[in-house]
């Protein structure tokens, strides 16, 4: 194959592991990837634990250094370049060194975009105030620290309860504040149902949450420092020391709109299974791009770090001259409240309703090891599956120690088209330190049947 | 259907699971259960932690108790009564009611036979002495913590490597003795391979275990109490004021062999997937009773909980007019010594060695979190898959805290037939606190590609 020179917009983790993965296939090619930011390779889902102060340094949250990959891989990293403009027609990207304030034009034979996504960030007064946060960058992780350090507030609101919401809920908690909890829905983790995130509700009221659900964001308030002093909602005034917004995230897919690449569900970057754009050589990947989801069998986007990581491996494989395809999402995700732990995949009952799947759903109470052993602890699990045909097609967890990972047992058995029974039939592991003889899973899917 | 009268052979665990659902399909019909002991549906797994003094009564590992079989599910269970002759020809059964010292007659329509299994005791000089002790049934395990209670034991040797040797090794270390475990292999665990068992040996000896392997049990010497002395093997002599024998079980067969009912694997009840012997109108169910492993595509013995209640399930139903099947086992099983989990399902390199498959195996080392979260901890993965296919046969991990359940994800892929390729793409969840981007399961399979 005759050697290329590939560009990649955006070195962050999904574009350097396609570039790494590019590298190892083709020795010889030519790869540059231009960064407008100051780091690559970073663990955007590791911001809220540096906040916390669980991992200590910001740096240990960077995977590889540019100069590593420079150095090491051969790979031209240039942090601090935004590249402006995809001019399709000439294979070329126009370039902004923001450090030196010049333009340049840089040529490809491949490119592939993996621009990311950002905070959506509500369009109301007062939200460019000091001391309102959104973490979707480490420069801002590191921006909201700093705050805390110099500010010591002591009154935190977070606007959005779903995964930023609770890992802040808890990280601020646990740094002292007072931390109230807003989110417009009626319900927190807006991707799970109402049954299941009502026990995390009742939970992190108990570990001193306040929660305003059914309550909308009307504006900010702030003082002549223009510092933030108030969150004002529909229903009342909240005094605000420091707020986080996590109400989601957009892809950002400027560049490719202007460039005439077209976009799909979300407003993501359509791709294919081999993550190739409507546009010939050009490719994209991470959580700028769509993916294809396994159960409702259609494109979705799913802006998350273990999907952008597998999308970026194919990318990288496909582009040094392979031919691989990314099968697609279940959406499994995961996190925690302090002792509770959070999981789903598949299909909500509620998105199960919306698709018009028939289906049958139910929750079931058990506990996370043998329950005689002392450590155990309570475990709720939610299965979603097909009306007659019992296939899987969804499953929410939330209970103590040892619960959420579960959720990976089901995420394999929806990936191989189980059903009730086979999930009933798996040779699931046993001893009483680790679950009952009936793995919670288990004892689910027997109660469907 | 007419009513029938169906007696079952053993009322631990697997039998009364069989009865009680049988009772739920078959509301109407008479079900006799003989039990020779004095206990009914207990949790033999949880023995050696009754012993450390995590389950604090023996009564917390009874599930139920006769009476509430008797009052609230109407089934006939009778303690104390020990089946002497099961008559094929006539489909009787001889009792003996131990404590009233009579021989009775009981006929029956069906006969499940749920016997269990004991522990193979090596028939070796001085092995009847006090304080030497297997942990097969409920009375043993509170005999084993009475003698400790009252004997106080300083010195513990532990004959077997196995999954009652190192729970054991844990508990008896933990009551503060000093502990020696022997075994005539040359590793621990002798159900997985050496790279990963020397880990667990390492391990176990920085935390205090005398571990002599490579060592033959000779004899045990006592004192002019009969209670032991020492434990003599080939190499030397261990002084010893309690010794614990976990080398395996054996089958409970001596009834079924008398009516002449087919064995199996490793002299197991031979039992097709319905659970039926080779005698009609007789069926068996768990540690008496052979399996059939999807891996090795044979038959199997695995005398575990967890394949004991699937199989006593599938008896139950079958027996009350039912027709599924139990389609098989993976050999899965877990367990932990101290802070290190240990799991393993499918084949082993050896055993896929010894059965003559064509394989590539690869053991990787990762985190069990995120490398960057403070409670990270060391994980072994060891894979072993098809030549060329890639399809996963089996699997095994040692690794701290979250390490172990991680086993089941394999096992549902294995189920599936999945290959390495299926393991990458497999939607798993992520967030710091619970795994690194990639879980140590793809990075396993990743590194098999």
């Amino acid at each position: 194959m005759k050697s290329k020179k590939i560009v990649v917009v955006g070195a962050n983790a999904g574009g350097m592991t396609a570039a790494s993965k590019l590298r190892r296939e083709q020795p010889e090619w030519e790869i540059i990837a231009f960064e407008r930011g100051s780091y690559t390779s970073y663990a955007a889902c590791g911001i809220p634990y540096y906040i916390a102060g669980d991992v200590k340094s910001k740096e240990n949250l960077i995977a590889r250094k540019p100069e590593v990959f420079i150095e090491k891989q051969n790979i031209d990293v240039r942090i601090r370049h935004e590249v402006l403009e995809i001019d399709i027609r000439n294979k070329q990207v126009k370039v902004k060194n923001l450090d030196k304030n010049e333009e340049f034009i840089e040529s490809w034979d491949e490119l592939l975009i993996a621009t990311g996504s950002s905070a959506i960030f509500p369009d109301v007064q007062g939200i460019d105030a000091k001391g309102i946060f959104e973490l979707t960058s480490l420069k801002k992780g590191a921006d909201a620290k700093d705050f805390i350090k110099m500010n010591n507030p002591q009154k935190a609101v977070i606007i959005g309860g779903g995964y930023i919401g609770l890992e802040m809920a808890e990280t601020l908690l646990d740094r002292g504040m007072d931390v109230s909890l807003i989110d417009m829905a009626s319900q927190l983790m807006n991707s799970m149902d109402q049954d299941i995130t009502d026990s995390i509700a009742e939970y992190m009221k108990a570990e001193g949450v306040k929660l305003f659900l059914n309550e909308k964001l009307d504006h900010f308030e702030t003082n002549k420092e223009d510092i933030i002093k108030t969150v004002v909602t529909d229903k009342q005034t909240h005094k605000a020391d420091i707020v986080i917004v996590g109400i989601g995230v957009k892809p950002n897919t400027g560049l490719a709109v202007r460039a005439g690449i077209k976009l799909g569900e979300n407003d993501a970057i359509h791709v294919n299974k081999k993550m190739q754009t409507s546009v010939p050589g050009v490719w994209a990947a991470g959580d700028c791009a769509e993916s294809f989801h396994l159960v409702k069998a259609k494109q979705v986007h799913v802006p998350l770090g273990t999907v952008a990581n597998k999308q970026s491996l194919v990318a990288g494989i496909n582009i040094a001259g392979g031919n691989i395809e990314f099968p697609g999402v279940l959406g499994t995700a995961i996190t925690k409240f302090r002792e509770l732990e959070i999981a789903r995949t598949g299909l909500s009952e509620k998105e199960a309703k919306n698709l018009d799947f028939k289906f049958i759903a139910k929750t079931i109470d058990s506990t996370t090891l043998s329950s005689y052993y002392p450590y155990t602890g309570k475990i709720k699990v939610k299965l979603v599956a097909e009306k007659n045909s019992g296939r899987i097609l969804g499953a929410q967890i939330v209970g103590r120690q040892g619960a959420g990972k579960r959720i990976d047992t089901i995420a394999a058995a929806i990936t191989a088209k189980m059903n009730l029974q086979n999930i009933v039939d798996m040779d699931l592991s046993y001893a009483p330190p680790f679950s009952p003889v009936w793995d919670p899973v288990q004892i689910a899917a027997r109660a469907m049947l």
